[in-house]
């Protein structure tokens, strides 16, 4: 596939652990580059979309077909893409505003997620890990430290494996982000490593980061989108398990937007808002 | 598959919510006598264990090959087989003792399992909802009572969706029963789910039970069998998350027995104990 000597190239400068290096960046940024004249060459095809107020596509290679793609969300226009990703690479990611950091994340991220489904070879965790490797490198710059993927558990020498651990030194809490291309049943682990972390380091020494791409679902057969979504499950978890302090999509769903006025509360918050608010949540 | 149209007989009895009627154990009886025969068509391939005092075979089908299958553990007489089932059934289990009921219900876990690989049409959850139905029937027909699939959560009128709850009425602690035929990282949810349960209900008024086939793995280029385990991952579960009261297995790793003596201890059996101790587990 086109991606693959690229992707390797990332891989290989990812394995080094210095995750917040502009190298990162600068590959993330030549791989989509490359990507986005392929999906060009893909069929769009238009999508029924059973989301009230989202409009999605899907490119087409022959028989094979992307994941769904909010059109609102997506940059296919080449030159503002390329200008989008300078600002972007030139660590102004703030000066873009969170609504326009969302829209070049998302198309950071989509492009390659749907190049890749057109192509879908090689295993299926390779999206999900280059959707980590561009959450983890978009962090660790804004931050200015590289993440861990443990934690060594009080008293015992056990190391807990868990999604990135960003430590900023001093008495800052620390943030604990765990990355999901989608939920579905699978995030309480988020919420139990956020609960064994309060209970080994105490209260608030760890703030949960939940960082998503969206919750669409393709019923292939009907080409239409819904969006899988379980609220109640989560405010089950925010208020039994533990508290997570942020949840970023960069497609939100409004079941999760309409959390944040609920109780418990959980502020669901398109991911563009982290680096406007960053400072305030790691004090 | 010739095991389609006894599994869709057995998957439409479970579906009138009656898990307990003697009526599943019988089908899942014949259902497996079916099967055996089919099994022994196959060629036999001995595998290179890597997993210390166990032996382990597979079945193969031209390109097809199942999963490994413990020698020890595998009733493969017919004759024999036919007469464990009669015990089995005629609700004696008890009275084969804790390790030929272990033997019994394996072969009736992998006798499915291992055909089902061979022949793989259908998606992969069939045998994993296969060991939950033979697993939920063993309980409730020895319990005397049928599980539910959710609880309440109270003042919010959330239902939580779980693993199956056995409610054995009055004062009795309730058994929360999840139900794996492997673990590797999702095994979390399950205490996960249990400090859930603690939480809104209470310390101790439901007592979580996991049941697991096994954790071995084939190494299919060079026909060879691991154990994948994470007993410090589960010894810091038990500790920061909730307790599990006990944890069975058809199959039962060393590396989990072995947390049976250590600090917070978990105690790991092989499933046909549950049915000697059940009475002292629900009081």
């Amino acid at each position: 596939m086109p991606l693959s000597a690229p992707y390797l190239a990332l891989k290989a400068l990812v394995r080094r652990g210095d995750l917040s290096n502009p190298e990162v960046g600068k590959a993330i940024s030549e791989m989509v580059v490359t990507a986005h004249p392929e999906l060009m060459r893909c069929d769009e095809v238009a999508l029924r979309s059973e989301v009230p107020g989202k409009t999605y596509f899907a490119f087409r290679d022959g028989e094979r077909i992307s994941r769904p793609i909010n059109q609102d969300l997506f940059i296919s226009d080449p030159a503002v893409l390329r200008e989008r990703f300078d600002d972007f690479f030139k660590d102004r990611l703030g000066s873009l505003g969170p609504d326009e950091a969302t829209r070049t994340i998302y198309t950071l991220a989509m492009s390659f997620c749907a190049l890749y489904d057109t192509k879908k070879t090689g295993d299926k965790k390779t999206p999900a890990t280059y959707f980590e490797i561009l959450i983890g490198h978009l962090f660790a710059a804004h931050l200015g430290v590289n993440p861990t993927n443990a934690v060594k558990i009080v008293d015992t020498g056990v190391k807990l494996p868990t999604d990135f651990i960003f430590d900023l030194g001093g008495t800052n809490p620390k943030l604990h982000v765990p990355i999901k291309t989608s939920t579905r049943e699978r995030v309480i682990q988020a919420w139990a490593h956020q609960r064994i972390l309060d209970g080994v380091f105490g209260a608030d020494q760890y703030r949960g980061i939940l960082v998503c791409l969206a919750e669409t679902l393709m019923k292939v057969k009907k080409l239409s989108v819904v969006e899988v979504c379980l609220p109640d499950q989560w405010r089950v978890y925010q208020r039994f398990l533990a508290k997570m302090t942020r949840v970023y999509y960069l497609d939100v769903p409004d079941k999760y937007r309409l959390l944040a006025t609920g109780t418990p509360r959980i502020d669901v918050k398109p991911l563009g808002y982290f680096f406007t608010e960053a400072a305030a949540l790691t004090v």
